[in-house]
């Protein structure tokens, strides 16, 4: 257990499992400790124990501030003046961000024609130069990675090594929160496989310190459009309403494989209707608004509770990992049509139901 | 100073400060304990100690939570079935999500014409029954609180006074994370004027205990084109880019003057153009992506120091009121427009300037 007067951000918070010294400068936004939500209602009604594990809090939006941070201490560390990545999505924002604390130069190197502005903007406004490249995200994958071989510029992508180091603190933190326990299940989405990887490491590491009690058993979902390890093969193209887990060829894809079977856990899919669908009920039903890939962890553990494959009962951990305001074009799609009324107290009482 | 192994939200952490007892079942989604960011770029540059407390790190994305977790919890411990507010921002968005989470209905009542899904989404998602009626925000809110006054239904507008005694926790934070030291300048949005008298009576609760050393000044700063309190008038149509503040007839408007005078500060204002440009600033130097409203008060101490109303050298914590994901729109304005380029390491290491 931890004990801070404040927080100071996942490297400062569990440094004695960061690779950094005394003497390391740190970049940090104040990133991690996050809520973990009890979902009361949902927990009701399908008789389980559900914890909402919400890292839309975080300061970019997305779990990948945990990755970045150390992604960007370390590319400091080792002098180099700029990073770089390809992604249109939170790994770009998150980059972006902490790459302009650092006082570093940030580069997106995207697909032309997939320029949604409103993905990019937070990227933009934190002044990361975006390039898009004639090409699709496999040239865009291609061109950054052999920038960032030749020349002094830190790979900020999943392959960075440090991501998945400092994405395993949400381990530490949900173990932290429930009093020095573990769950009995970790649910989680899966997109590049990342952060399955990233929460099994750390809950080995906290249990073999004896900071818990027990292994948590790993859940992960793809969404059925981009089910690559599901289906056990690359899927070319990937289609998916959970944009942020819209991946095809996962760069995780074995140590995700290893991290569910180790833990006596699985990989499975949803659908964009049941994902959806929980996007819905958690934020109407707990007060929860995450990002649509973020559901897939709960939709998830509905599917596998009506599969009989989860017992009642089950203390569940549940993994959102993004912010709901990431994606309003989503959210203005499935919510209701409002038309005016007349100021009517009659009229306005009837609607509200009472 | 206060110490837990995880972080209870605002109430919980704060208890001896607020309304409540042991009894008291507490509607929280673990609001507060947001990041107090040290803007090292600015404070160079501006020879000060500028700190930045980063409310838009809230469940919902602005300090709205704060107010709305114990406004909230009140309306359950009084038994009402209902909560309502006349809002299109952050208030409606953070009454949805406390008030699902309470399993309340939540009514918001819009004037027609005004209606950007965008800004509404969030209320939307939460399951609110989104009421817009013919007439003005005035007949919007006319109808909201004679509804509130005759049925049991509790108003979390700004007239509830539970939300101020909930937004003075930041305060408490403030100096938390000061390590118990209070700032010499506490630096503010002023909209309805809520969040600046809430501060000031949290610093002064810190200090009557000897929590803190000293009581800072407070100095707030509205819009200029809806700087009521500054001008001494009601603004009948308030403009301003910054909507979060776009308020013509503070609610708090004696309070907040007080609150200026008896900490020694001032209220002021500051233009769309300065508050765009510090709105810009604060994502691409420091990492920091807040909505306009929220960088008025960076804005703010900009100018006063160009003024000389602001000592060098001093200790100032300015707030930031909201996420910058609140308002895609303005950052979509405000971003570069990319073109794509040929998929070559020289092109793209010269776009780098590397």
């Amino acid at each position: 257990m931890r004990n801070f007067s404040f927080w100071p951000g996942i490297i400062n918070a569990y440094k004695q499992y960061m690779p950094v010294d005394e003497k390391t400068e740190i970049i940090t936004l104040q990133e991690g400790n996050t809520p973990l939500i009890f979902a009361e209602k949902i927990s009701n009604i399908w008789d389980i124990e559900l914890y909402l594990k919400y890292d839309g809090a975080n300061p970019t939006g997305s779990f990948k501030d945990r990755g970045m941070t150390l992604a960007v201490t370390k590319a400091v560390q080792n002098g180099d003046k700029a990073i770089i990545c390809a992604s249109t999505g939170n790994t770009s924002a998150s980059a972006a961000a902490y790459g302009s604390r650092a006082g570093l130069k940030t580069a997106v190197i995207i697909p032309e024609g997939k320029i949604a502005l409103g993905k990019l903007s937070q990227a933009l406004m934190h002044g990361a130069i975006v390039i898009p490249i004639k090409g699709n995200f496999d040239v865009a994958l291609e061109i950054t990675r052999k920038i960032a071989d030749n020349y002094p510029i830190t790979l900020v992508n999943s392959l960075n090594p440090y991501r998945i180091e400092g994405q395993k603190s949400a381990a530490f933190e949900v173990c932290d929160q429930l009093g020095g326990k573990s769950p009995d299940i970790l649910a989680i989405p899966v997109g590049n496989a990342g952060n399955i990887t990233a929460y099994w490491k750390g809950f080995k590491e906290y249990f073999k310190d004896h900071k818990t009690d027990k292994l948590p058993k790993m859940i992960g979902f793809e969404a059925e459009g981009s089910a690559a390890i599901v289906k056990n093969q690359v899927i070319k193209e990937p289609e998916t309403v959970a944009t942020a887990i819209r991946i095809g060829n996962p760069v995780n894809w074995e140590k995700a494989v290893e991290a569910a079977k180790e833990s006596g856990g699985f990989i499975n899919f949803v659908t964009d209707e049941e994902i959806l669908n929980t996007y819905k009920e958690l934020a109407s039903l707990e007060g929860v608004f995450a990002e649509p890939a973020s559901a897939a962890s709960v939709a998830g553990v509905k599917k596998m509770l009506k599969l009989d494959k989860i017992k009642k009962g089950s203390k569940i951990v549940a993994v959102l990992t993004g912010h709901g305001l990431k994606d309003p074009d989503t959210a203005i799609s499935v919510i209701p049509r409002v038309n005016p009324v007349e100021p009517e107290i009659g009229t306005i009482l009837k609607m509200i139901g009472l």
